[in-house]
């Protein structure tokens, strides 16, 4: 050890896997990059639909965690701002710029409370939901004790089986209860069916969707009765968009994995039985990997893993190959069967991962990729912020 | 939205889940939390071991990626210092103060050579695996440019089915390509039999390591045959050390989960029919989470999903709790039957997830507590260090 070298001595750069300008086969890898051209697709094609359906649309920013990706989103599909799932998330939303926050989940700890109270004076608006009436009273004190105004949604659980309330009744006595309650205002109801989204036949889905549409239905009725007309009816994701959209009682949607698509929601099938990736979406989010042995005749190994994807939903796939199979995952290791030997160490390869909101969670940097030049590197912005 | 206010007039604080003197019912969550008293207990216990078997124990630092952690280990278990997986990850070991450091793995990305070949400005020892005999050339190259010396384990495929050669006659070429190289040194074998750690059945471990340990014991008479005798035959993992301790081959251990515990290895079973999480380790390694919606009579939601852990290797389970069970996971919720409907919301579980590794690769602390209050809040150091 030469004991007058310093760590910052050394040349080694700070952990970005590439820089604008760099050639796509320089990149670092593993690391994410995104298909800008096929990511704006995505996003003007979602954009255009929710406005020919009179919807407004608030992108999921809990897919990608990404103020860049966001704003690309505001810019090109006219998203009205955005939904995530955490208050540590909304933070970095509106510190970011993003004026309208939806935290499309519960917040019962009082310190994260005390930190969503805040932040109305950062963002325009910012929403939260609601499933049990005690709920009502500390997020009422919180806004008191800032001076601020939360809006509120009653979350219904319509079929995902997490949070939400199943009667219209609970739905009414807690609208009733944000309506009086100083610092809160009622604002809809949140009801996204997230059970249903992965299953492949579009009928299997539609079948879910009728149940959770006259769910909500009832529950959009039940509060008319008491004066309460929801303002927003907000759900809706990539794999029901068009059910909500044409249901006569949701007006926002919330699809998220539309933008980037992935190997498990890839597979699910259009009302003419072909895979959405086939046509009603490009892939656009990719994790670039690198082969770096083939010690193996017919296998290669490469350096994507269990810590550069999640596989909760499976392995990913390699795009635009079928003479390899990415067949295996460990915690740094890919396994590749590779049958007639055709790759060669150093090599790079595109993999689709196999969901990609929580394989995004493992990475702090988006490349933005067009014409095979790297054009820009984004944060994940949100990574890791869970609470 | 008030314009004067500044993002940073937020008394939002960073995303440091606790403070040192905290309770623990104060953490907030989801958040990684080391029990330092099992912790501490777990690395006195293999470092013991190590040394009653005459033993050099380089701990996975790829497990924790924390330099704390490596640190306690080389204090209280006389680890010798760390392996790992990726070069940025030895960097910041290096960096940290961790004076000897494997890269048991492959590196063939010439960025990342060059990295690799400044290292040893900084640590004491480097050592890299090779397992192609047109990497020796390669790492020779970045040596001499950078007026370094690196260690080379040749690695051994002994039934991982990853990385590594699978002959005698592969080693011995590799080695001697070595030996010949400017600027690398030959300093023994790397073979760690990673497909059979989690076995249940100790025979059927015990199998497979007698396999492995034929195969580098041929390697091993096949290099003392060229001159080539290697001073260090290193592998062994927590499902295996006591073969690897016992073979009179290997004479360094590997060993990373056996300091943290998991699902997955804790239900593998002893030679005594016992799981290994029932006497010979013990859990110190948990997430916490918090009920935060309980409007189903039978199911709690907690905030610890598919962004807080790994389950590839299954789901996490309720630590000392068999009245409730954790059975499904979304991005950002855990569902927990709760049949007795005894849980409440606010709550707070440990969880031992399934996986250590890729679990504590999503969290960016590891929050230390020792009779129920925080003592220390480490950072999980080498987070995201993939390249």
């Amino acid at each position: 050890m030469n004991t007058n070298v310093k760590p910052e001595d050394l040349d080694v750069g700070f952990d970005v896997p590439a820089i604008p300008g760099m050639d796509e086969a320089d990149i670092q890898t593993p690391c994410l990059v995104l298909d800008l051209d096929a990511l704006e697709r995505n996003i003007v094609k979602m954009g255009d639909y929710a406005k020919a359906h009179g919807m407004r649309h608030r992108v999921h920013g809990k897919m990608h965690k990404s103020v860049d990706v966001a704003k690309l989103q505001e810019r090109l599909g006219g998203a009205v701002g955005v939904c995530c799932q955490k208050v540590s998330e909304a933070e970095v939303f509106a510190r970011g710029g993003i004026r309208d926050v939806l935290v499309s989940n519960q917040v019962r700890d009082p310190k994260k409370i005390d930190r969503l109270a805040q932040l109305p004076k950062l963002a325009e608006n910012v929403i939260v939901c609601v499933d049990d009436i005690d709920n009502v009273a500390e997020l009422s004190a919180a806004a008191q004790t800032h001076g601020t105004e939360l809006g509120c949604f009653v979350e219904i659980d319509c079929g995902a089986g997490r949070c939400g309330v199943t009667s219209t009744e609970s739905v009414v006595a807690i609208a009733k209860a944000i309506d009086a309650a100083p610092g809160l205002r009622f604002d809809g109801i949140q009801a996204y069916q997230g059970a249903m989204q992965h299953i492949d036949s579009y009928e299997g889905r539609k079948e879910k969707l009728d149940a959770a549409i006259a769910k909500v239905s009832d529950a959009v009725e039940g509060l008319k009765a008491e004066g309460l007309e929801p303002q927003l009816v907000s759900g809706g994701g990539t794999g029901s968009y068009y059910f909500e959209a044409n249901s006569g009682v949701y007006n926002e949607l919330q699809c998220g994995s539309y933008a980037f698509m992935d190997a498990d929601y890839g597979r699910i099938l259009d009302k003419d039985g072909k895979r959405i990736d086939q046509g009603e979406w490009e892939n656009a989010f990719f994790i670039l990997t690198q082969v770096m042995s083939h010690a193996k005749a017919d296998k290669a190994i490469c350096d994507a893993g269990l810590k550069a994807q999640s596989v909760d939903s499976g392995l990913p796939f390699i795009y635009g190959r079928d003479d390899v199979e990415y067949v295996k995952c460990s915690d740094e290791h890919g396994v590749i069967a590779d049958p007639q030997g055709v790759l060669k160490v150093g090599e790079k390869l595109r993999l689709v991962p196999g969901h990609c909101d929580p394989t995004a969670n493992v990475h702090d940097w988006y490349v933005g990729v067009r014409n095979s030049k790297v054009e820009t590197v984004w944060p994940v912005s949100a990574r890791g912020k869970a609470y």
